[in-house]
């Protein structure tokens, strides 16, 4: 550890992980600060990665040179496509993996980084100097310099731990909280709020009896993350499904008034999406059973993580409740669910960089800003650390657009809107979804992060080749035809209309539930053809042909917003002299001096009345 | 995780560990209790086991059943037999462990036991009932009942780490410590003292220099712990050597002011043969270097482990300092050294079973018995453990003559000697140390754990074979002659003098210098011979007569001492009423309850006539 950095990141979870990779491979010597070497990229929570639209982000932070896809791939134990019985903009990767593989895995990319130190230490206040971040002092006392430091505290920033009426301090169960830096980033201006999340109890996989579960395995031909041929294990391992009853929510239901979420105890808002299990049945009175996945926490261990049953109400209610769960009737448990709350600074208080407003060069990523998720952190990490280095060298900042990523959204919502809740990443959220495909990130990103030095020459030649090999398949397509007599048997089979006549094969794909392997059956050509392309190119192919209309719509869409998206606003744009602007948006506009006019119009309060007013202000 | 256990270990090092196992491998219904699930079996300090006298300690855990030995041996990055110059009981098998793996191999073993389950969470309290331990009370305010309770709490008990002027609670760095448990012990009559140990920092192996320093690599011919067939890993990792000069201790002097030793900050007494390097240098103001050992800390990680400097002094010292090493010039640190003080219990309020003498079924294990060293640690755990069995169900008790085995003699003095500075086993300790050797543990020992239902029939005919054929071999030495013409050549090339005429094989083999080896290549017979035995057979047989004379000499010793060894005493004594013996032996007795006559003898302050005097009472 030297006493000047360029970038210092504090904090070795998903998003200090990815922020201080990003910004050492750009170049800047970087230090990353933990508190402890031995829990470095921890999963804290559930031992997976992806999932709907998560997954999307994986992909795209994986496609900018980001690696958690990698890190992910290699520690998988059982690969699922979701949705892939939806359109490809629903197709969403989810992996199971081995907790502490993960962790290890990770450890070791962080220690094969040229540029990036680490330092195990509690970073205990932020210097500041006039308006700009100077570096960190640490519990030793130690100062440490650096050009730009990037936080990423997750859940310990004054976290407190709550179990039924017990509670207590801590960042994660077993491991100290951090205090200090809450206070001192409040009294340099900050607002600071509080958060709460929660994780369901760890259970003795040979306590359970699998016999009376649903098998759950993974895709038997198996995807992956990352566009890198990274080295997957063979090995597949097997989850189960369950569900609670009406016994089981009786038994929960005695341990409410003892719920540090029921008596108010827990002041800060938890995940909605990722409600407690005693949440659920209050919310959910109607259902009288709640699904549980029982995942394994890794290739060898037996312990197990029960998704589905996050709770804080008492252990023993906790314990009771599990043992009526079909296949739980010996259930042991490792160690019981619970809560934890934490501080958290409403990310409207950042720039579209995660650069603070208050502070220059202190950029702030994942749970810090409000967010859950490894994949929502990982993502923001990525784009602080990158933008921590790009500032500090006068290098163009990373902001990715809404309509070319869900990092664009992720962070677009988040400095525009704010949130109260933890933030989780859906589909929905993303207007432009149809363009933001797990199998298009490397198409819509790789170029830009190779602008910015974080992807190969090789790697981008790889991207382009897939774009080129992609079109060359559609127009070979387009313009060749298939003869009925081959294809109509295939069609008959699968209950479409039979072919009159000699016909496009661009056509014949565009039908529902005809793909490109009924095609190359039907015609050895097509089959030669295809034998030149690899996998991922004919999957890009068989989508651009299938929902090329809808693309070419959603992209007139975006087409006509672009106006308003490319309209940039000074940051110093002095609104408060515009009268004609309502108060409520004179006030949000100042808050979130929001970088375009489309972000303008994006933040509540703000009208389309007033968005008019801007225009031709700006005019 | 139920409310009622047979027994209960309280941590999970390497004590914890191997007391869990055994009580759950004896039968009993066992719980481990941890703080925390994700650090199970670290290795705090360095990353390697065994070593002089340590080495035997670990063979001799191995030989009845424990596990150390196979875990080492599972994560073993380098394997040196030490002191193989010198005779046979000084052989010391050492390895360089890696520590992920190491901790990895011991929480996957204690998964697959079939009596152990495991809990996350920090005892606050035993439950007394009477003078006996009915379980323990949590932080999550749970009871468990147990019939027995084991604690292992390493330096958790108001651990307070020091570096420089800084200090602040915890376990290990990183790490919460244990509050309150102390309190209750002494509230229930227990001493408590503080001990204080020490760690060096670790180091980013990337920034070190190696061509500078010496390789030192394992032997070629890689031993092994145990003797059960674990599979080692194949790969070998290099160390290396290096020496600190006089400027790295003008360095370390100017941080003396700011010692947390030298200051009188630290109260508790520091291991003296492992001992800080501003110590070394302050005691052995003479000396100017001093040995630096730097251990990779596993197969991959670039971690480094600076094996001979752990210090307390401020960081930065440390860090200028460590750069003065050859090879250190660029040296980036990780983390800084640290001392860290904690809670023990003066161990002569044991009895040698390591129960509490004052509350009954309570077991103490590891540096909460003021030991220090992993292999003490685990040595101890496993009696305690299979003594917490034994005892609660009415079995037979585990004490280990001094005369049959290095963790006799720790345990021994221990409980008869007490001690007021971490203590630490050597070859020095054991006066029998002859036939303690690395070689023979599993013919000491494991017939008494096969009797205890440890070691299986096997594991017992395979020690059973072991002797028979190497007694064979050793009679076919006598039985057979080899020829002056095969073994002058040989004996000339090693300086040894030469055979006037045919010779007993078993009294060259008496020669200094001579070895099996030298017999077989001149005599095709016995190389005919020695292909039916394996090498550990063979080995013994050369042992045997090599040193034969010396063995029956130090027997014989043994056997005089047998009848005050073997001369019990009952517990209950009345020492008060015999006034012939001096106040002090009186006091003594009292406090240490010696079970034997020889236990009696070793107590400082008595002396050989009240030894008299207690001979003539008894009889």
């Amino acid at each position: 550890m030297f006493n000047k950095y360029n970038v210092i990141v504090v904090g070795a979870g998903h998003a200090g992980c990815e922020a201080a990779a990003a910004a050492a491979n750009l170049g800047s010597s970087t230090l990353l600060i933990t508190m402890n070497m031995g829990v470095i990229a921890q999963m804290s929570c559930n031992p997976a990665i992806g999932g709907v639209a998560k997954g999307q982000i994986v992909r795209e932070v994986d496609a900018m040179g980001g690696y958690t896809g990698i890190i992910a791939d290699k520690s998988t134990i059982q690969f699922r496509m979701l949705n892939k019985s939806k359109g490809p903009a629903m197709w969403s990767p989810r992996t199971q993996n081995d907790r502490m593989r993960f962790a290890e895995e990770w450890r070791l990319q962080l220690e094969a980084l040229p540029n990036l130190d680490i330092w195990q230490d509690t970073v205990k206040e932020v210097i500041v100097e006039g308006n700009t971040v100077k570096g960190v002092i640490t519990s030793l006392g130690i100062r440490i310099e650096a050009d730009a430091v990037v936080l990423t505290n997750g859940t310990f920033l004054n976290g407190i731990i709550h179990i039924g009426e017990k509670k207590f301090g801590g960042g994660r169960t077993g491991e100290k909280s951090a205090t200090g830096l809450t206070e001192q980033l409040v009294s340099l201006g900050f607002e600071a709020g509080r958060m709460k999340t929660g994780t369901p109890p760890r259970i003795d996989g040979r306590s359970l009896n699998y016999a009376v579960m649903e098998e759950q395995w993974g895709d038997e031909e198996r995807g992956r993350f990352s566009y890198t041929d990274v080295e997957i294990p063979t090995e597949q391992r097997c989850c189960w499904i369950t569900y609670t009853n009406d016994k089981v929510h009786e038994i929960l239901k005695t341990g409410f008034e003892k719920s540090p979420m029921f008596t108010g105890r827990i002041k800060g808002l938890g995940p909605r999406y990722c409600p407690s299990i005693e949440d659920k049945i209050n919310r959910f009175a109607e259902r009288d059973r709640h699904q549980i996945f029982v995942e394994p926490e890794g290739f060898k261990t037996v312990e197990i993580y029960v998704n589905g049953f996050s709770t804080s109400l008492p252990e023993d209610v906790q314990q009771k409740a599990l043992r009526l769960i079909p296949g739980f009737e010996n259930a042991k448990m490792y160690r019981p669910g619970y809560a934890i709350e934490y501080d958290y600074f409403p990310p409207m208080q950042l720039d579209l960089t995660l650069e603070t407003q208050l502070v220059k060069n202190l950029f702030f990523a994942g749970q810090i800003n409000g967010t859950t998720g490894y994949e929502e952190a990982a993502a923001q990490g990525f784009v602080a650390g990158v933008n921590a280095h790009q500032k500090t060298n006068d290098l163009h900042e990373l902001i990715l657009k809404r309509s070319e990523s869900y990092i664009g959204v992720l962070i677009d919502d988040l400095v525009t809107k704010g949130t109260e809740e933890p933030y989780r990443m859906f589909t929905s959220r993303a207007e432009h979804r149809l363009l933001l495909r797990q199998d298009n990130a490397d198409i819509r990103l790789t170029p830009i992060a190779h602008k910015l030095g974080l992807v190969s020459d090789e790697r981008l030649a790889k991207v382009n080749k897939k774009i080129k090999d992609s079109e060359e398949l559609v127009q070979y397509m387009k313009d060749n035809s298939i003869e009925p007599n081959a294809m109509n048997p295939l069609l008959q089979e699968i209950g479409s209309s039979e072919l009159t006549q000699k016909s496009r094969m661009y056509n014949v794909l565009t039908r529902p539930h005809v793909n490109i392997q009924h095609l190359m059956s039907a015609d050895n050509a097509l089959q030669n053809v295809l034998e030149q392309y690899d996998k991922e190119t004919i999957e890009q192919a068989e989508i651009k042909v299938k929902y090329d209309s809808y693309f070419e719509k959603e992209m007139e869409i975006v087409n006509k917003m672009k106006k308003m998206e490319d309209k940039e606003i000074n940051p110093d744009f002095d609104y408060s002299s515009l009268t004609s602007l309502s108060i409520e948006a004179r006030e949000k506009l100042l808050k979130v001096k929001p970088r375009t006019l489309g972000q303008a119009s994006r933040i509540s309060g703000v009208s389309p009345s007033d968005i008019s007013v801007l225009m031709v202000h700006m005019n």
